[in-house]
């Protein structure tokens, strides 16, 4: 189910895959997903799980500003698991953000667990870090928030049929490549994208650059809660930072991309984390449907 | 417990590593250990359960000829296990074979599973291919096989302590970088590492490479048996063929390593598969511990 390499390159089959560099620096990152931690596939399809476990590294590259270039991708779980059914998942999220499977793992397990590896790289330019914010730079979020976590409440409600976008993204949600490519060509100080939710994610950010937060709005995603959109986590939009907005701008326009919104700026206190006139809120995702 | 990354480089903390490309070829592979499955915890330490889930990629590296260059390290596992000592044996591997960890990811799961991912490079050389042997070629192990199995059965007995090397067989295997590299530099045409065992994996080489495979010899290590040395598996020595012995014994000469063993030849009816006068068995490692 899975392509074939191009000539010169071997994947899988042999004890490693052969592969050619990419161009710059290498992005590497790990993250594994848990059936019963990560999706409940009482509630979504193992193609949806196996979607999820590649566009969640995935969007750990498009965080950087980067490009994604090869995935291995290691799968334990009981017998009887639908392999294919998950397989179809991986190779659809593979194809979509052309991050073929170019190696991996297979082994029976209790737990089904979908772990996954992305080499990606810089091109010609630096990654985005989390550390590079500065004081008086704007925040932008590339997409309101709280999508995911209210289409798994939805879903748990039978209620999934009346928000498909919701659903969707929960089930399988999107990696922001091109957007991170953009926001790095404006010029982004410092990028993260959302997992844990905008309160956790944001705070990231901060401490890596040293800087305070202010938000000015909570953008959210249609039928969500602002508590969603503050605390669900797994929206993976990205947030960056940028000294000038007109830049920013430019570039989502120029790559044919739907406007970041401006949610707040980044401040000299570094300890300030502020939402409106009150704090911002401590949330982050609990995978709160576990036992 | 892991070490910092040089100036330039961003490791774990950011959505992404960020790593200066080894030279040549890219290497990939991506092996998990699962407990239960792939190490018995009730027989060997947690740290030798970390050093293992690293070592096997690394010999995944090995039998390409290759060096381990970096490390992503995925673990997912129940409330309470002893982090730091599973993390003590993978960062003993990765120092051990220079292979850092610069990322990974960390998860709540029922079960005890250790995904590693190895980025590597194959330096200046083509990498050595399973597919590559040829009818005439001499067959080599880069040690005696057998010892990891033994290792497990005298666990089991109770009686470990009475050989303690083929307990450390099993419970913190040996990559065999070196050896792999010597071997390439001496023209080896196909290679593969003993995973499985013996009578599987050189299959699995004569099956990529069209040849037969005519063994004189089994080399049993300690007080191993010959049917762990052909079934056994994971003993992580490296099976090659190559053309010219004179260039193998010179280059494992040259790097001051234990010389090779040579224990058959390649043929050209490719289905051939014997073992001195007979058949040589189906046998291959079946985790045979599971329940």
């Amino acid at each position: 189910m899975l392509p074939a390499p191009p000539a010169g390159e071997t994947w899988i089959g042999d004890d490693a895959a052969v592969v050619v560099p990419p161009v710059g620096g290498l992005l590497l990152t790990a993250d594994l997903v848990v059936a019963g931690v990560h999706a409940d596939l009482g509630l979504v399809d193992l193609a949806d799980f196996g979607w999820k476990a590649v566009a969640v590294n995935v969007s750990d590259i498009a965080a950087m500003g980067g490009r994604p270039a090869y995935a291995l991708v290691s799968v334990a779980g009981p017998v009887g698991v639908d392999l294919p059914r998950l397989y179809e998942g991986i190779g659809a999220a593979s194809d979509e953000y052309g991050c073929p499977v170019v190696g991996g793992d297979l082994s029976s397990s209790d737990c089904l667990v979908v772990s996954v590896a992305i080499v990606g790289d810089t091109g010609d330019r630096p990654p985005v870090l989390r550390s590079g914010a500065l004081p008086g730079d704007a925040v932008f979020t590339t997409g309101p928030l709280g999508g995911s976590a209210a289409g798994l409440r939805l879903l748990r409600e039978g209620l999934g049929a009346q928000a498909p976008e919701l659903v969707s993204a929960y089930a399988r949600p999107r990696a922001r490549v091109a957007e991170g490519r953009a926001a790095r060509a404006a010029g982004a100080t410092a990028m993260v994208d959302v997992s844990d939710g905008l309160s956790a994610d944001i705070r990231h950010l901060a401490e890596a650059s040293g800087v305070g937060i202010v938000l000015d709005q909570v953008p959210v995603a249609g039928r969500a809660t602002v508590e969603e959109a503050l605390g669900g986590g797994e929206d993976y939009e990205l947030i960056f930072s940028a000294t000038n907005p007109g830049h920013v701008a430019a570039s989502f326009a120029e790559a044919g991309l739907r406007q970041p919104i401006a949610i707040g700026h980044c401040t000299s206190d570094s300890l300030e984390r502020r939402l409106g006139d009150g704090d911002l809120p401590l949330a982050g995702w609990e995978h709160e449907w576990r036992v």
